[in-house]
């Protein structure tokens, strides 16, 4: 059986280890490499040699940036009196994308999760407290998952420890995505949606 | 709206010009990539600077391999009566996973096919002339594709013409795939299954 050159099994293992992508995909993705020219596969390593090198976690609301603080954290113009917890950088990117939040962030990278073994010192929670002097509102907007269910509620336990009545902790609206339709729709989501319902004005 | 960092970007874009990797899918490939450390980064862009320099295309039977020619041209054990036509590197890597066979190949790079203005001068197809003496059998194994059906057919035109009565040319066996279905079989290939039955000894 003919051997493949070694630097292809060793990159399409490389490619195998990003999430998504399997052992077909991975060998299919190099063969369409090794039709770029060299100067193409060059450029793309410089890419991977600077991803690291020219991004940084804020260390305010720890959103991967280019400066420390982050844009959002040194805009003048966002309102600093609402702060949104989210798990992951690409959820502040897609709640930024709605263009309807103009607070300020603070990014966990990640959720409580004892099954993993990922508890409140795993996560960038505790210097969430520090960052609420002006808050009024804070939205946990945390995965609709049993993790980020309990990471939620942990978070406005330690709130309420903190004797912060003046603060409204609120959590994200749960319900039908919009395009959705009720009779396909599971039980889980019916039910956070009848609970979420509001009066027509 | 936040801005991502230039260079998370511009890495996206390199994953995302691969094939099957769409926008999304890029983005999440790249914030992956940022839990990596430094080391590991420096390893993938090392194989991908090396994919090109370490790899060669066979004189012989244009397969990419690591030494020109390649390790099945100079194998003294193949067939050397039978020699296999196939479209893609990746097809000759399939037929070896089979098992099943132990003769030569020789890789096209492509098939003819007009609408994408590929001729058969832009394929590895005429020095396959050149290959042919001492082979007592030629087995088309292009795809069954428009293109692929008229690479085939082309290829024994081109044998007829030389003349060369001695040489058997085949076509690879179409029908139901192991496994399959008869019901969810579409026409064309139960037509190609009818065609190739054989009698059960």
């Amino acid at each position: 059986m003919q051997k493949l050159p070694a630097v292809i099994t060793r990159l399409a293992q490389k490619f195998e280890a990003l999430p998504g992508i399997g052992p077909r995909s991975a060998q299919r993705l190099v063969f369409y490499l090794l039709h770029n020219p060299q100067s193409e596969l060059e450029d793309f390593a410089d890419k991977l040699l600077a991803l690291k090198k020219e991004t940084c976690l804020c260390s305010k609301c720890h959103q991967i940036a280019e400066s420390d603080p982050c844009d959002i954290c040194t805009d003048a113009g966002r309102d600093r009196s609402v702060m949104c917890v989210v798990e992951q950088p690409l959820d502040l990117l897609a709640l930024e994308r709605s263009e309807k939040y103009h607070g300020l962030y603070h990014v966990l990278h990640g959720c409580i999760d004892p099954l993993n073994h990922v508890g409140p010192d795993e996560l960038y929670l505790m210097d969430l407290l520090g960052r609420l002097d002006g808050v009024r509102e804070l939205i946990l907007a945390t995965n609709l998952t049993m993790e980020g269910e309990a990471t939620a509620l942990y978070i406005k336990q330690l709130i309420e420890k903190k004797g912060r009545t003046d603060m409204k902790v609120t959590r994200i609206g749960h319900g039908l995505p919009i395009g959705a339709d009720i009779e396909y729709a599971d039980g889980l989501t019916l039910a956070r949606a009848l609970e979420g319902r509001r009066s027509l004005d």
